[in-house]
């Protein structure tokens, strides 16, 4: 594998010799770099910070081409198709005509004029609408292949970027304990993987609300949380233009975007749940499957008769989705059309190699509700319709809770591992308490680290506006953040190889004072430089540790070191504690100036 | 035990009818309560939440009288000596003459005028001078008092506030499993708790610096810490005025207050390490003692043959405290006056009743040195040196890391407490990740939610400003709020009786659209309002859960609940059924109308 680098003109000027750097700054306190596979459209990307003092750090990156200065992107020409030759080449799908764009699609009333589509023609002129699918139905999905002992482009990209084996990835993938979404009509994404044994994900949620944000704010908003350091991103809006909404993020979108088809659905029976059917349901799928989404929420676990077991809890059925669904089989006094049709379903998006992401519609929404009757019912009809999906070579995760207090979280994570054969699990939090509103990307951070390190495969973020309004950008960035935290340290504490060099490289920096290295390996560089220019005085920022309390000749880190280098290996507690002896005479000879530091 | 309110004049006009108070609310949200113990002088504050269905939520108060409509407070005057007569009454005490006061208390060189302790003269005219201690060194503890089967007016006090039996919280102290800090000179505080079969506590660090902040504002910073729920607060000043800002801190603060007399020691000697001595610091400790500081930091763990440990070390010794005493022990090389004259700094103690805070000067400051030689090394030596404060009848407890990774947590409680006889653990953090500047309160509180479930009894917080810059008002708020949500997550997960309630009393409120409720339970109530007025519409605002799916009429909840109303009993699944199956048809005939919920 050969390494290089993506850089700006001021960029490369600066970025020649470390002093430089120092005062001028990558656009984002790094550099977009490419780490070359087998072939040349194999090119992974990655974060290189560049520091002072020459080495280079190399992080995952999940922003695309959008923060690479040298490609330049134009949203409505969409990012280039990454994907498109391996998919061709493969031989397994087919052009088609397509199911024809109505109206309703972007939520305009049938007595409407055909604005809505005229828009999205207007949108992408040069993309041509033939959808591609599997030929006579082939399972051309990436479980398929891997079961049949191929390695694919997509695995091997996924294996340079998690740094692991193909043969490894391909293992994981054929087994059901990783899922690698990637619908065949959304060539645009660069590879992912989601599964235990690979560095725990994170998802971001976006989508306009019929009151709030453009479609322009929706791509921004995409783009925005890929740049913090989102895996992938779930579009559920509602309301108008969510067709054109959808088609405009996931033809920018360098990350596999993930839907929940009922939300349309709805919008399709203007939100009357019981007038939803298989039909209405089915043209959506078909309609979402043709514009390349690549993982579907569906609420199919919901049973009629789960639904009275929600009747003792405190916060009833809070999943949206669930409600939807309950709703129906409370109207119709009968199963839902999801799990009726459920093996239609699967041969529907193995065609397209969407993976399911089986909805948990009964999940507690309080302390009060998590691991209860019903939530665990639905766990155990997720279970069989898991197997169902592998059986027809559809990838499949599984989502969970939710509100969880700590002591019940594990329980969890080890009941869905067992019951879904380690199919991926993919948590919204857990929120470890429902005291505090306005703070839940903090209650839900806790439990998330937590649940990440047992075993859950992806985070979905929750930002501080839960249960009380619409993320902003800034609450979108909080939230990445936050679960960026959660996932590193779940990383952490599975001991992921190579994981810890990151916390390393900044813990160095940090015991060298080098504070621009300091501020460019941070997860949020620009937080964390306006925190230090903003209250911090230059002399104490610099004292906050042992060796500088004993001045910049004094360290017993230093001494300790140089001692080491002249023997040339390690040494004796009493060899260093001799050395440290000497050093004390010269401190003492120094004039023992010991700095007025911080406190601690 | 009677309950009574008080309140303003303003509240008590809209508290009358539910729906009043709905749009006239209290000053904070909630209003100020006493539960009356055994004697009239026993009245235990607490926060009434009056929520709008009649119903009260009591909660824990940490802030004291500056949060009582009725008490008009002075911090010229400082609050009520709430236990004078209780520490008179024990008769074991006695007023005397007391250190003199010098200009060097406040930083003031001995050449320059006496401008510090005038000022101070000025500060409280009305307080006598005259300290207080044990009579002929008797230990007044309340350790001392439990193993003498006494039950003190401050435990009795800390039993209702933890709605606890008296019995029960003498004889967690007894056992030395719990500390109630309460420095005889520090009669104005609301006596609390720190044990692991109590609620867990949260710490706020305030602190002057030579460059920012004055007197006044660190009053404010105390005041406003336990308002948001600080349980004790640490003063860390350094620099000009110490002495007198410890005084205003002291004299306004209804919770304990804690130091690490080694700063202000290390002021007297002008920054110099190697120039402390046993009478710089004795005579520093006697100058706190007489304050009424209730519990301080000692870091007589850092040994001379631990030192060199940590010259292998990623970020050696970060700890100020224990940065100084490595500098003094490698410039004398011998061990340090905090160790060889550990015994008599017990009788100090012992005569003011200040609790030992076992410093951990040696703790990681990184990943990479989470659980290391240097770090387990100093946590035997606290243990022997709590055996030691235990056997002088000090109360005492230890204090631990820092930076660790969250596999190996759970190594660092159950060691403490296996090695100090399960004598309090008192944590900062630790830290799950290093790479998160700007955010380590969000990295601090996992570990801390965590370690807090296994049995820590006292969080120290961390704000967003750690390793950056000092904390101003909003990162202080931050860092409590954070804290808060650690504990409450913690006491959850331990099943601590009685704390469900509060999620409980605001999940309801959430399912059943009351909204100013949801806000007034809320932890931070201006937040949450401020959120939710900030972005959500009026109306998808109250469609989130499923009830609200099938419109005000239709709602499983509510329906099962009237069902099981009529029977007078639980219902078997099947009857709850029926009677869903009955509502359906009503619903379909309603219209079926379905609200366009947000997305969850």
């Amino acid at each position: 594998m050969t390494m290089h680098d993506a850089r700006t003109r001021a960029d490369a000027d600066g970025g020649a010799d470390g002093s430089a750097e120092q005062t001028e700054q990558p656009r984002f306190g790094w550099h977009k770099g490419y780490v070359d596979g087998s072939r040349p459209d194999i090119r992974v990307p990655v974060r290189r910070v560049h520091l002072t003092n020459g080495k280079d750090v190399t992080l995952y990156d999940t922003s695309g081409p959008h923060t690479d200065p040298t490609v330049d992107t134009d949203v409505r020409r969409g990012l280039p198709p990454l994907r498109e030759n391996w998919i061709i080449a493969r031989g397994d799908t087919e052009e088609y005509a397509g199911r024809e764009l109505r109206p309703e699609d972007d939520g305009v009333k049938h007595t409407a004029p055909r604005g809505g589509l005229r828009n999205l023609d207007a949108v992408f002129p040069g993309r041509p609408r033939q959808p591609r699918r599997g030929r006579d139905g082939a399972a051309v999905t990436q479980l398929a292949y891997a079961r049949r002992g191929e390695i694919t482009p997509e695995m091997e990209y996924v294996a340079v970027r998690e740094n692991r084996s193909p043969a490894f990835v391909r293992d994981e993938i054929a087994a059901g304990r990783a899922v690698l979404p990637a619908n065949v009509n959304h060539p645009e994404i660069e590879p992912m993987i989601i599964g235990k044994n690979f560095l725990v994900k994170v998802n971001a949620n976006i989508g306009n609300s019929a009151v709030t944000s453009s479609i322009e704010e929706e791509v921004e908003k995409m783009t925005w949380a890929t740049h913090w350091g989102a895996d992938t991103v779930m579009d559920l809006s509602t309301g108008r233009n969510i067709h054109t909404t959808r088609e405009w993020v996931l033809r920018n979108s360098p990350v596999p975007i993930g839907t929940v088809p009922l939300y349309q659905a709805l919008e399709k029976v203007d939100g009357r749940a019981e007038e939803l059917s298989w039909d209405v349901y089915k043209d959506t799928i078909i309609e979402q499957a043709e514009q390349g989404v690549d993982y579907m929420t569906v609420h199919a676990g919901v049973l009629l008769r789960y639904v009275p077991m929600t009747a003792r809890r405190k916060t009833g059925i809070v999943s949206r989705g669930g409600s939807i669904m309950a709703a129906w089989c409370l109207a119709h006094h009968r199963e839902s059309f999801l799990y009726t049709h459920f093996e239609e379903l699967c041969e529907i998006l193995r065609a397209y190699d969407i993976t399911f992401s089986l909805g948990d519609g009964l999940r507690p929404g309080s302390i009060a509700d998590a691991n209860d009757e019903a939530q665990f019912a639905e766990l155990k009809t997720l279970g069989e319709l898991n197997g169902i999906a592998k059986s027809h070579g559809v990838q499949t995760m599984i989502e969970g809770p939710g509100h969880v207090p700590m002591h019940k979280i594990k329980e969890n994570i080890d009941l869905q591992q067992e019951i879904c054969e380690e199919a991926p699990f993919y948590t919204l939090g857990p929120l470890t308490t429902d005291v505090a509103p306005g703070y839940d990307h903090i209650t839900s951070g806790i439990g998330a680290a937590m649940i990440g390190w047992w075993g859950t495969a992806m985070l979905c973020y929750v930002t501080p506006k839960e249960h009380l309004g619409l993320p902003n950008k800034d609450d979108v960035k909080t939230g990445v953040i936050t679960y960026k935290i959660a996932a590193h340290a779940a990383d952490l504490a599975k001991g992921h190889p190579g994981v810890q060099e990151w916390d390393d490289a900044l813990s160095d920096a940090r015991f060298e004072f080098r504070w621009e290295d300091q501020f460019n390996l941070a997860l949020d560089p620009d937080t964390a430089r306006a925190f230090h220019d903003e209250t911090l005085p230059a002399e104490p920022a610099k004292t906050a540790h042992f060796c500088s309390m004993c001045g910049p000749k004094f360290c017993s880190m230093k001494i300790s070191q140089d001692i080491r280098r002249e023997h040339g290996g390690d040494l004796t507690t009493e060899e260093i504690d001799e050395g440290m002896a000497e050093k004390s005479k010269e401190f003492a000879e120094a004039g023992n100036r010991v700095y007025l530091p911080l406190a601690d």
